[in-house]
C-alpha cells in the first residue's frame, strides 16, 4: 500500500495511520491520549526547546535512516545546550507514493532510537503532498536545564581546550557514497549523545560551550563559536580525528573532513584543565571512544589549523553548498 | 535571488539567511542568541507541547498565506489544550527557485501573526531540497496551562452544549477558489484564537473540551469529541453558521461545510447552563463575533444532524481526501 493525498487530509484515513503506524512504535501514556497538544509534567528546571527539519536522501544509509536521524539531531542539539532532552514532536511531510511498509521502518527506528536516548515523542502531525515516495520529517524537542548551567557559544575564554568526540565527517561521506550508488565501508555515525553530556555533567566538569558537529562540519562550528565569544581558535591538524576510509574518499573526491557533516560527534570547549578529566569520562561512553583534545582557545579572532611543522592557516566556515540534504 | 541549495547548507549562505531574514522579522532576545536550542524561563503551570507541518497551496491567499497559518495552527493547538500559547519554533524546507522576496514575505507574516498572538519565535531551522519555489513549514509551539484547568476531549458530559465560534468552511471554500483560479468574495478565516480562549479562561467559564477546526470540518471534529468520551453530540442544523458565500460554492460544487476546515474557529464543549455566559464573552472578542449554540452532548454514541422538521442522520467524520492541501 502506497501513501495517498487522503493519509494527509485530517479524516479517517489519517486517523488510521496514526493509530496503526505512529502510536504503535512511538506509544506512551503522554501520545495516547490523542489531544491537540501533549500536556507535560511541571519543570523544575529551566526548558530548553529546539526544532529541526530532516530531508536526507536516500532515506536508508549505512549506519541509520531519516528516522534515526531525526530523532538524535533533536536529543543532540539539547544535550549541546546542557539539557536533558525529554519530550520530541515528530511531524511528517509525506510525499504521495511513499510505501507504507518504508514509512514503518522510519517509524519503527525512530521508536527504537527515542527509546535508546530516553526521550518519548509525545504528539505529531501528518501531512501528504503530491510526489514521488518522498519522506521529510520535523522534530521539535524540549529539554530541561538544571540552575546554575551556563553553556553557550558566547562563554568560550582563552585557555580553553576544544574535545571533539569522535571521527569527522562519517556521516557526510556515508549519504555521499550513497547517493552516488559508490561500495564504501564508510558508515553514518548518526547517535544520540545525551548521555556523553549527561556523565560529563554528572561528572562536575564545567562546560564553557557545546556544539553537535552538523552541516557545514568542525569548520563551521569552530568559527560560530569563534566569532560569538570574540576569540581565537587553534586546531592541530594531527590531532584531528579522522577514518581512514573517510580519509581515503576525501584524498579521490578533492573533499575536506573539516567541512564535513557528522550526526554523532560533539565539540566541547571546556577548562584546559579539566579536559583529561572530561575524555576520560567520554571514552567510557558508548559513543565518545575516540574523544580527543584537538585544540585550544586564545586571545585573537578566526580559527586556525596549525600543522606538525608548525604552518599555520585560517580556517573559513563551510562557503559553497557543501553536500546537500545530509540531513 | 532564488533560493539555492546552498542556502540550507548550514554555512555561510545558511548564515546570512538566517540574519538578513529570519531574524530581522523575528528579533526577540532569545532568538538573536543563535544556539542550538532556546532556553526559556522557568514555568510555574503545565508545559503544552504541540507541533504541526503547513503544506499549503498557493502560499498566498484571500485572508492569509502560510506564514500566518503556520503560526496561528499552533497557537490554537495550544489554545484548545486550555494553555497560553508562548514560544514557537519554525523550521522551514524550502524548494530550489522558491523567491527570496516571496520568502521574506512569509516570514514577515509570520512575525506580525506572532505579535499579534503574544507569542515569540525562540528557534528553527532551515532545509532546501530540489523542486520548483515550493515552500514548507513546521511550527512547533510550548504553552503553559495553568493549574486546575481540565480540557480534554475525553471529558464531554451528557447536558453539555455545544459552541462554534463563527462561519464554517471559509478556509477550506478559499484555498479551493484560489487553486481553481475562481474569483470568490470568500476569506480565509485564519486567525489566532488564543484571546478568545483566554477571555473565557479568565472570566471563570468551565470548559470540558475543546478543538480548533481544521482538516476534515466540524464533522470529523464532533466525530473524535464522541468517540472519546463515549457519548453522542446533536448538531441542530439551522444553527450551523455558514458563510453565504461558502454555501454558495457548495452548492455549485456539492461540498458540505460540515467537513470543510477553517482555520480560525474553535468548537467548544462546556456545561449548557454556561453557554449563555460563555457566548457573551466570545462574541466581545475580535474573531468571535459570530458564535453561536449549535447542539448538545446526549448519551449514546456518534454525531447526529437534526433539522428544522425533526429528521435526523448519523454525520460521518471526513472518509475520503478533501481537499488535499489546505494547510
Amino acid at each position: 500500500m502506497k501513501i495517498e493525498l487522503k493519509h494527509g487530509a485530517g479524516g479517517q484515513a489519517t486517523g488510521k495511520l496514526i493509530q496503526g503506524c505512529f502510536a504503535k512504535y512511538f506509544n506512551n501514556e503522554l501520545l495516547n491520549k490523542m489531544e491537540d497538544g501533549a500536556v507535560l509534567p511541571k519543570m523544575q528546571g529551566y526548558p530548553v526547546f529546539t526544532s529541526d527539519s530532516f530531508v536526507v536522501e536516500p532515506l536508508f544509509f549505512p549506519g541509520g535512516d531519516i528516522g534515526r536521524l531525526a530523532v538524535c539531531g533533536t536529543v543532540n542539539d539539547l544535550a549541546a545546550m546542557g539539557a536533558k532532552p525529554l519530550y520530541l514532536t515528530a511531524s511528517f511531510i509525506l510525499e504521495t507514493g511513499l510505501e507504507m511498509e518504508t514509512l514503518e521502518q522510519i517509524v519503527a527506528s525512530m521508536g527504537a532510537t527515542a527509546k535508546e536516548a530516553g526521550v518519548v515523542i509525545v504528539a505529531g502531525d501528518t501531512k501528504v503532498i503530491e510526489g514521488r515516495g518522498g519522506c521529510y520529517i520535523n522534530t521539535a524537542g524540549i529539554g530541561e536545564r538544571q540552575e546554575g548551567i551556563v553553556i553557550s557559544a558566547h562563554n568560550l575564554q582563552a585557555g580553553d581546550g576544544i574535545i571533539v568526540t569522535g571521527t569527522l565527517g562519517d556521516h557526510h561521506a556515508t549519504v555521499l557514497t550513497s547517493r552516488m550508488g559508490m561500495e564504501s565501508r564508510v558508515r553514518s555515525d548518526c547517535a544520540p549523545l545525551n548521555k556523553i553530556v549527561g556523565a560529563l555533567l554528572e561528572g562536575g566538569i564545567v562546560v564553557h560551550a557545546m556544539r553537535d558537529i552538523t552541516r557545514g562540519g568542525l569548520a563551521t562550528v569552530a568559527n560560530e563559536l569563534a566569532e560569538a565569544s570574540g576569540v581565537k581558535i587553534l586546531l592541530q591538524e594531527e590531532m584531528l580525528p579522522v577514518n581512514p576510509a573517510v580519509q581515503g574518499l576525501c584524498g579521490i573526491l578533492g573533499l575536506d573532513p573539516l567541512t564535513m557533516g557528522n550526526e554523532g560527534k560533539l565539540c566541547i570547549v571546556l577548562p584546559a584543565e579539566r579536559a583529561e578529566g572530561a575524555l576520560k569520562i567520554i571514552r567510557e561512553q558508548k559513543y565518545g571512544n575516540d574523544a580527543v583534545l584537538v585544540g585550544r582557545v586564545e586571545q585573537g579572532e578566526g580559527v586556525w589549523l596549525q600543522n606538525e611543522l608548525g604552518g599555520c592557516r585560517r580556517i573559513q566556515p563551510l562557503q559553497g553548498e557543501g553536500l546537500p540534504r545530509i540531513c
